[in-house]
């Protein structure tokens, strides 16, 4: 009884990050960092922040109320709205339900889905329940939505430059351009200790830099080689690179999204698909066909060989992905979909008939490694539509650029904000852009109130905002 | 491409509530309230709670390995696990990845799923999610594992006898005796502040009591108004309770599932679709005919009225469901599921070819109506052994039931306890069933470690369990 709808996937997508940003080379110097580390050695240009202006709500309220707006889309017509976020406002209440309001209007509240939580994971764990919901006998016709948003902060040290904050939203449906393959999808499910968020009254997690590096390449491995097995199962062929013409990994900061496709050569290399090599780039991996796996992980030989053969491909294959995450840092959950949004902002032109893997990481541990295959759609879900709509370009364009002293003094505001109570919104970095949702108090009771900057063509500061009357 | 598979539901459960407990009428005695006010002003008989030896993962990892040991199921058979849950022991990773503990063993790793949330509502994300993945086109044939858990605790004043805690495991799959009628499942979000946590430190809800209740109300009427014209359209059938053989409801309090219960006889007065009541009893509601919505939820005429009016099929259609929740008090996202579990408890043996339906509730808000038909199964997976495996009597028997002076100090200790680090459990109420896992210890970085106790068959103290050298 009844055959599922096909070709489902991402139809349209938004991006939003904060306007206000820092740059990693002056965060290197005012660190006193040596030159170099966070732009070469993190492989990051920039950091976009929240204020107490915003926050994962506000991020999520803006990037859906900009989606349904630009595609004209009326909020009646969405059946299942999901989040995937690890940043806690309240540990019951789901961000889910502040989305709510928006959906107030028109009556429309029968709408599934909660938010689903894992570190950096819960972005996909809510792509792939729509896109199953789609399939499913549940589906009623209308459209899904995800969000993911998340606000990524580190106490002072080496971590804090990793931080970045930003949200997506994603209209799920049949007829998709960017359509999962979701019987290849392949999964490593791990209970660790890399990172995680045990002190509840602290917005920092805690976190062990060495083992999380080694957790991610781990699952990196496990991932692709079950989605390699699954796929000659399914397909009755076999998978290597050759068959990947982009991938989009979640970055943590970009250094690791090199690591993490070189790694996917050295797999390639010991399955002995390297068909798509240089032979002297596979007779490069040689020396170390013999490695322990423990081994692998942490020899810098190794690293270097791999991340060399890898270069050109990286170049081609990878880099179109990184255009957010290293302009606006770690998203968490938003990551991986501001990477995918960043590769069809740079390629919308020659995406369709192409085939994405992407590979969602999320500490803790849950891992996914899955595909797209792109079509080209003649209808508003179109590749060109929706990197138009995205107006990634036009974004990073008008951002505001803070110095690292105040940044520093906007997470000691932060700090104190984290679980408060009964304030409003005092930082000065109060520019935000056009139809930006906004905190504008909690009160004695916790509860948050938010409101939206004016739809209007040119950058609106808050208190002009306020003076006009535009709060409700 | 591709048919879905059929009579995709719940295929197993098991319960699990901790076996210390205390007497609703003595703690009533105990906090000076009224004669009656816990018994049968909230129509609860008593409450279980959790000491410093268990916690949500613990009381997770114990039922779910139970129903894989009690069904022989090898772990590798597990092909997705979510978990709902509003109990936060961290922000960051999810309940699920302590599970994954139980799947390493056996090398499965690929296990899809992680955490679903919104206060009592995360289990019913996690069950329909599960559904919908056994009917997409992910599936590759393994079964999907919900777990439901939550420790419940109230700050000292009136909501803390309405605390409770358990964990619920339910296997999903295809030919399921219970089947998930997911074509007609309603829904009902709305953004509210009735009953939430953002006091991050605290493991304490912000509770408006009277709020929560008229939202929970409001909420049932909606989705049962939606459910009945979703059932209208497509089997082209009016909807009443004269369609329901059995409702199971989120029980906070038994007396709310009671007042949830005469609210659908008055929506079906209001709807004229009353051929079950007698004409005296429909007569009983025309006096509310004409009242405001608003009005209804607070009229204690109505109220009464309904109650009466509904008392013969409460006894009949709603009371089998209410064992678990009576005994043990709220499980938050377990509750619906420890009624469900009472329903096939104790109807084993009459419930195929019925119809129930389940009313799914977490505050913020997000809720769900749904419909289970019930099938017989010549399997392992029949009524009659969930009901055997389950062994909700013998639970029900061993339990340990304490003073409520010992309850309000374990609640002292558990303050205590809440988001620290470095401790080992120290509470004297220290008895557990057989096969139970507890907590060991937390370290100084606040990593968590379990143990088991034996499956021996009689009830084993830590303490022994510890000489014994049984920790591992």
């Amino acid at each position: 009884m009844g055959e599922r709808p096909q070709n489902v996937g991402i139809l349209a997508m938004e991006v939003y990050f904060p306007v206000t940003c820092v740059r990693q080379d002056k965060l290197e110097e005012f660190d006193g960092a040596s030159k170099g580390k966070y732009t070469i050695g993190l492989g990051q240009d920039s950091l976009a922040f929240c204020t107490d202006w915003e926050d994962v709500v506000s991020m999520s309220l803006t990037v859906v109320q900009s989606l349904l707006e630009k595609y004209d889309i009326s909020p009646e017509r969405i059946g299942r709205l999901e989040v995937g976020s690890e940043t806690v406002i309240d540990k019951s209440k789901s961000i889910k339900t502040w989305i709510m309001k928006l959906f107030e209007e028109c009556g429309n509240s029968d709408i599934e889905g909660v938010d689903s939580t894992n570190a950096c994971y819960g972005g996909t764990a809510a792509v792939l329940n729509c896109v199953d919901w789609v399939e499913s006998s549940a589906w009623d016709g209308r459209f899904a939505l995800v969000i993911a948003a998340d606000s990524a902060v580190y106490a002072e040290g080496p971590a804090r430059p990793t931080g970045g904050a930003g949200a997506v939203a994603m209209l799920i449906g049949p007829d998709a351009p960017l359509v999962l393959e979701r019987r290849y999808t392949a999964s490593h499910m791990a209970h660790t200790y890399d990172f995680y968020k045990p002190n509840l009254a602290s917005e920092y997690p805690v976190v062990d830099g060495k083992l999380t590096q080694t957790c991610f390449l781990k699952a990196l491995d496990m991932c692709y080689r079950k989605f390699c097995t699954k796929f000659q199962k399914r397909s009755g062929k076999p998978f290597s690179l050759k068959d990947v013409d982009y991938f989009v990994c979640h970055s943590p900061y970009n250094k690791l999204v090199q690591k993490s496709f070189a790694r996917l050569l050295y797999n390639d290399y010991l399955k002995d698909t390297t068909s798509y090599m240089s032979e002297l780039d596979a007779a490069k991996f040689q020396p170390f066909a013999n490695l322990s796996l423990e081994e692998s992980y942490t020899n810098r030989d190794l690293e270097k060989v791999s991340q060399q053969a890898a270069k050109s491909q990286y170049e081609a294959k990878v880099s179109p992905a990184t255009l957010i995450p290293k302009q606006v840092g770690n998203m968490y959950c938003a990551s991986l979909y501001a990477g995918l949004g960043s590769l069809v902002h740079s390629t919308s032109d020659r995406l369709a008939g192409k085939r994405v893997i992407l590979f969602s990481y999320g500490s803790g541990l849950a891992s996914t490694l899955f595909s797209i295959h792109v079509r080209e759609s003649s209808t508003v879900f179109s590749l060109s539509n929706i990197a138009k709509v995205m107006d990634i370009e036009g974004k990073l364009a008008s951002r505001v650029e803070v110095s690292p002293k105040e940044f520093q003094s906007t997470m000691h505001l932060m700090e104190k904000r984290y679980g408060a109570k009964d304030f409003t919104p005092e930082s000065e970095l109060n520019t935000l852009r056009p139809g930006t949702f906004y905190l504008t108090k909690v009160d004695p009771l916790y509860r948050r109130f938010y409101a939206r900057t004016p739809l209007a063509s040119s950058k609106v500061g808050l208190k002009e905002a306020n003076a006009n009357g535009y709060l409700h």
